[in-house]
């Protein structure tokens, strides 16, 4: 090989060099949530492994104060944050009541790229409904899973799942090396989704803005407006607990808490544009005894 | 064009790439601060957004426990902290009691060179004062602004903050592409500096040591000292709200709480080395309710 | 020179570029812990002295709520997450009832090749025994320390500590620059190794579920499953403190909460595989008033 071959050798070899240095961005994201809280070394030992794997990965938390063994707000917080999130982010959530059990331990692919590593417990209801289902595989824990996680003792929040986001957003595993695929079947808990049918507005209570004890629904604006309210109107609202009636009354639909006398309930539309119950200066979660989740129904009708 | 032309126009394109390469550092951070607390997806949600800008961006966090809609806690934690991040750090800081009305939202630029995104509320007062107010522009929200952001909802701490901060950070936008420039205008709140002006010392309550109870003003060591005291003087000493006065008695300076009886007033020099308030074994706070803030001041003379 | 040589030459400086480049990574990770909170802007001022030293490091959290003052579950919290951290991983933890008193302040390097930025003040009891000790390191302030930290007051967690860390992640000094060689000598705290002796067992009490008031040992399934328990087996059991015995008691070894009466004590393990005890819908702790950490020793025997 003369000069001229071999500086043209070494040339292509710089150049390919060059490209997979710039090919390499973005190098992966996981953003984790759990039920752990931050006050201990947990969620610590799970960013570890990850950065183990890659010490270019970027990673996030997402909430990690899911009241304990609170699969529906778990799946609440992802649906309320993945899609602002680019596509490829992998979220790993461990809110896993059934650990031990024989919940399977899943990644979700939805239809905009974004990746959910978790115990397939309801946790993926919302994020599959509103981002799309695409495939799911069930985690081969015989190699995805840390090497030295011992035999007597597993914790699988770090062991399996932090391991297995990250060899996935790292580009060491593909989706396929995952596990096997289980199609588009994730388990879902059985929530209202908010609908208008027959001048019957229905929907389910999300979550409970707690400072207030004001009730917030998965009811937008766009579809209550269907029934052309006017601030003042009454309707007849019902919530209900798995089918069984909790609290009914007359509530009128107002814009402000004020216009409505003090400890009297009201329909409003919150910070998110959703229908909300609040009770002027008290709380109307506490006052009626309303929850808050999957099986949490609220019915309304004009009078 | 010969062997010996392609190498060289080849190298010259390795090496600008390389130089590029190494030029692109540093890539720009982001820290933020809100009052939104980390239990739900908010402030997930706002590092979404600035990830995706930018997925090579330094991401990082102030306090998200600012007490609700406390502009002056804002204001107080982004002094405290600022000067130790470097020049161009952008920080995001969303308290924003006035989300709906006509606040304006703007980004300061320090003459230390560090970026404030924020409501201009008072937030800036502080840095204002301490880093200087190098310029002021207004954010123009018909382009900085999140694409998808609904016309019926928009998240301003997610949609127009975070957005404007890491397009700012990532140099995708210049400080003057933010909007039009406000000069060197910012909204401040009305508290007191400290000083000191015939024998009379004057400042702030910048902040309570809630677990103690103790009274932290903004008067430092080295002004103090110019009033020549020693341990065991004693001072007249005022407290007032909005120039309405709270509290007013004769307080010795000493070296450690036990150097008065139990229950007993103090003057004493806190771990930041400023002027502070305590009573031995009780809450100057809640025995003598006195509050923090703009509007808080302390005198002091001697006896 | 001639073309080829210009070129070789060339191609040489760009070839070891490249090779630095690569060589760069990784480039250094801090992981902080402390019993600052995350309330107010102590540890943001922290990150950003990091940050500024190299806006390269990757930096993260271990837990900022180590109780106040709590050394002892400073050292529990680095032993129960240091090893999943990668080798070469920089610890820096505040935990600091001694400031401005003569503990030292030092860098641990472990036999597992990672590192402890902190004071000498029983920080280090546990990670020490567990990862190894290969060598200490005082600190010499004189020049590990932020350039404009002020003589009349330093916050030894930026000034010194963090400053240090970020130093030493980023390659900035070597690990001799630190300080004088302690050679293997940390400050220990005086706790009770799990061991096995004359079939009598001796453990620590680690930490209690503060949720549950169960009390949690160091001794593991390994070690007790050596005494052959069979369910049902009823242990001798003696806590103390500081060799002063606080409770003693028959306490049966059994499967689940359930197998003994309401406010009945049990053993059992728990979720770290770990020797533990419990009553029955009943706090151990507040019960027996048991408390944690070096001093508080468990002793069991078989009756």
């Amino acid at each position: 090989m003369n000069i001229r071959q071999t500086l043209a050798a070494t040339l292509a070899v710089v150049t390919l060099n060059l490209v997979a240095i710039k090919a390499e961005e973005p190098i992966g994201t996981v953003v984790f949530q759990s039920d752990f809280g931050l006050s201990d070394g947990a969620v610590s030992a799970m960013w570890g492994v990850a950065h183990e794997i890659d010490q270019e990965l970027f990673l996030a938390n997402l909430s990690h104060d899911v009241p304990p063994y609170n699969i529906w707000v778990a799946a609440y917080f992802l649906s309320q944050t993945a899609n602002y999130w680019p596509a490829g982010t992998v979220f790993v959530s461990v809110v896993d009541p059934g650990v031990g059990t024989k919940r399977k331990s899943v990644v979700l692919k939805t239809k905009t790229g974004h990746y959910f590593v978790t115990p397939d417990n309801g946790t993926l209801t919302l994020v599959g409904d509103q981002l799309g289902v695409e495939e799911v595989r069930e985690i081969n824990e015989a190699v995805n899973r840390r090497k030295d996680s011992t035999k007597s003792y597993t914790f699988h929040g770090r062991d399996v799942y932090a391991y297995t986001g990250a060899k996935l957003a790292s580009k060491s595993i593909t989706f396929e090396e995952v596990g096997p695929s289980l199609g588009e079947t994730i388990f879902k808990l059985d929530y209202t989704e908010a609908s208008l049918k027959s001048e019957e507005l229905n929907g389910n209570v999300d979550i409970i803005d707690f400072r207030y004890g004001n009730i917030w629904t998965n009811i937008d604006r766009d579809l209550f407006m269907k029934m052309k309210p006017k601030f003042g109107d009454v309707f007849e609202v019902t919530f209900s607990q798995d089918s069984k009636t909790i609290y009914k009354a007359e509530i009128p639909y107002m814009a402000t808490f004020g216009d409505v006398p003090e400890g009297e309930p009201l329909i409003y539309l919150n910070s998110l544009i959703r229908l909300s119950f609040a009770l002027n200066q008290d709380s109307f979660e506490k006052v009626n005894n309303i929850g808050y989740g999957a099986g949490w129904k609220v019915s309304l009708k004009k009078k």
